[in-house]
C-alpha cells in the first residue's frame, strides 16, 4: 500500500493513496496521522491495507490526490538517522575536502543523527539565508521502522522495515568542514530535509526490493536537466538491515524511526568515481560529487551550488516508468 | 508551575505537581501529554497554571506524587540538541584523549544532535551491554522550547524557553574517540538519556534563573558518595539563549525541542580544572573529568566507569534545600 500525509496540523492527515498516485482516501478513522498508525502498526496496518484494496477497487469514496498537497509522510519524527552507505559518495566528497577515506569505512557504517522536528514538505521551498553556504541536494532512499529492540541483528532488522520513501537530505556544504572538524557531527550544515510525497510498503516494490535494498535508478534533476540516475541497489556497501543494526547497537529505535541510505552513488564501469550524465555516465545525486569529478577531469569545479530560483527534482519510477513515490520538487527561495 | 509525565503509553500522562513534589493532579482535560500541551502552549499554559494554583491551594483533587511513577517529562521528543557549554568539561575530556581544545571553542558553541525517540525514565535502570564501553553519567541542565523561528537571535531566544529540567546524558566513553574520528558525531556512544521527574517553568527558579542560565549547584553522586556539586551558573561559556540561537541558525526548532547545557563543570579557584570532592573541591558531573584530574594529580585514573549494580543520582535543591526537579536515580543493569 501507499501512504501520504496531507498538510494540516503539525502531523498532517493520513491518507491511503492509489497505486497510480491519482486518488486517495482519508484514513482518519483508522489513525489520524502516520505516526499514530506506526505507534500501533500491528493493528492499523491490516486496516490500512484493507482500505488500500478498496481504493484500488474503487469501492470506497476517494478524491483526487495531488502531490503538492502533501507534507512529508512524517512531517516531524522522533528519529532520523542518516547513513552514508554508498562509500563512493564518501570517498568523493572527502576528496573534495582533501581528506582521505579510512579503510574502516568499508566495514564500519557511517551514520549521523539528524534533526527531525521540522521536515519540509516534498514541494516546499528550500529557504536559503546565505548563498555562500553552498546549498546542495542529496538524493537518498529511506525506510521507516516499527519498534526495533536494542541490539537487533541485521537479519532480524529486515522485519522491522515497514515503509520506504525518498529523501532530499539538504546540505550546506561550506558549513560541513568546520562542523566535522569540531568532532560533534553535522548540525547547522544539515537544515530540514524533505521526503517524497508517498511512502510505500516494501511489497509495492516487487522484485526491486530484496528485503534490505532497493534496486532501481534514482532520478535527480536540477532546473529540468538530469544530474544523475544512479542505481540505489548498486554499490550500497551497507544495506538498510546493516544500518538499522548499527543504529540500534546501544539503544532501541522507536516506531516511526527513519533510517536514510545516504547519497546514492555508483562507481563508474572502471571502478572509478563515474562520469557526469553529459559525458554518458550515470551522474550523481548531489552537486558535490559532480564538482569533485569536474575537478578531477578538468582541473576546476564548474557546476555551482544551488541559488535562489533553482529547482530540484528527485523521483523513482518502476520498470513500467510509473512513479512509485511521487516527486520531491523544490525551489530555492531567499530568506531575508 | 511544575509538570511531570506519569508512565503510561508512549508519551505518558501529563500531571501538574505541587511545588513541594508531594501531590499531583491529572491534567488530561487540558492536554493528555506534555507534547500535546507544548504543541498548543499559548492556550494550555494558562490553564495548566490555573490548575497548579488549585493544587497549591488544595482546592482540587490531588493524589500522592511519586517520582518513581514518572517517565521523563517528554518520554520521546522531536528534538534533543545537547550543547557543551562548560568549556572546562570539553578541555578536560579532550585532555583525557590527548587532544587539545581549539580556541574557537570559546566563541563557537559545540552542540550535537542527540537521539530522542526513546528516553529513559528518571528511575529506569541503565542497560549496559559491555562494561568495556566505559559507561559514564553526565549531569546537565536542559530547557524545553516552544516554536523557535529560524535565525532567532540570542536575545529573542530567551522568550522561547518554557520549561527547565535536569538530564543524565549517558555516555559510552570508549566508543567516543572512534565515532568522533569518523567525523559524523556521536551515535552509539550516546545511548538513551534520562531526564528529571519534573520540569518547571522558569518562574519557579526565582533569582537563580537569569533568563538564560541557572545558578545553583548540581548535586551528582555515585553509590551514595558525592561526585560533585558544581554551580550550573558558573563557567557556562554559552548560555541557553546562545545555544538555542546556534541550534536555530539554519532551521527552525519545533515546540518541545530540548536543548541541553552539556556536562556542568566548574574551574578551580586557581583557574585550573578543579579538585575532586574528596580533596575539598567542587568535584565533577561525570566520571571522565574526575579520571582526568586523577591522572593529572597522581599519574593514573583511579575512579572506574560505571558497572552493573552501581547507582547514580542527580538533583538540584533550592536555597532552602528543597528539591526542585526531583531526582534522577538510576541503577546500572547488565543486558544479556
Amino acid at each position: 500500500m501507499k501512504l501520504a500525509s496531507l498538510k494540516g496540523g503539525r502531523d498532517g492527515r493520513l491518507v491511503v493513496v492509489s497505486r497510480d498516485l491519482t486518488r486517495a482516501a482519508l484514513a482518519g478513522e483508522i489513525a489520524p496521522t502516520l505516526q499514530a498508525a506506526l505507534d500501533n502498526w500491528a493493528e492499523t496496518a491490516p486496516l490500512l491495507r484493507s482500505l488500500a484494496e478498496r481504493v484500488e477497487a474503487e469501492t470506497t469514496t476517494t478524491f483526487r490526490f495531488r502531490e503538492r498537497d502533501c507534507a512529508s509522510p512524517l512531517p516531524r519524527a522522533y528519529q532520523w538517522a542518516d547513513g552514508s552507505a554508498y562509500v563512493n559518495h564518501v570517498r568523493l566528497v572527502r576528496k573534495a575536502r582533501g581528506a582521505e577515506m579510512p579503510d574502516s569505512f568499508l566495514t564500519d557504517p557511517l551514520i549521523y543523527q539528524g534533526g527531525s522536528d521540522a521536515f519540509l514538505g516534498p514541494r516546499d521551498p528550500i529557504p536559503l539565508h546565505d548563498p555562500a553556504d553552498g546549498l546542495d541536494l542529496e538524493g537518498e532512499v529511506a525506510v521507516i521502522t516499527d519498534d526495533v529492540p536494542l541490539g537487533v541483528t541485521p537479519q532480524a532488522a529486515r522485519r522491522h522495515i515497514v515503509l520506504v520513501m525518498l529523501v532530499n537530505d539538504i546540505t550546506l556544504r561550506e558549513r560541513v568542514p568546520g562542523e566535522l572538524a569540531k568532532g560533534f557531527g553535522f548540525f547547522q550544515s544539515k537544515p530540514s530535509s524533505a521526503f517524497s510525497p508517498v511512502a510505500v510498503t516494501p511489497d509495492e516494490l516487487g522484485s526491486a526490493w530484496d528485503g534490505a535494498r532497493l534496486s532501481l535508478p534514482l532520478h535527480v534533476a536540477i532546473n529540468g536537466a538530469p544530474l544523475g540516475h544512479p542505481d540505489a541497489g548498486a554499490d550500497m556497501t551497507f544495506d538498510f538491515a546493516d544500518l538499522i543494526a548499527h543504529a540500534a547497537r546501544t539503544r532501541p529505535l522507536s516506531a516511526g524511526a527513519i533510517i536514510g541510505s545516504g547519497t546514492v552513488s555508483n562507481r563508474g564501469a572502471d571502478g572509478g568515481p563515474g562520469l557526469p550524465v553529459t559525458q554518458g555516465g550515470l551522474g550523481y545525486s548531489c552537486i558535490a560529487e559532480q564538482r569533485t569529478v569536474e575537478k578531477l577531469l578538468g582541473g576546476e569545479a564548474r557546476t555551482p551550488f544551488l541559488k535562489p530560483g533553482d529547482t530540484i527534482r528527485i523521483e523513482m519510477v518502476d520498470k513500467d516508468r510509473h512513479p512509485i513515490f511521487g516527486a520531491i520538487e523544490q525551489r530555492v527561495v531567499p530568506v531575508v
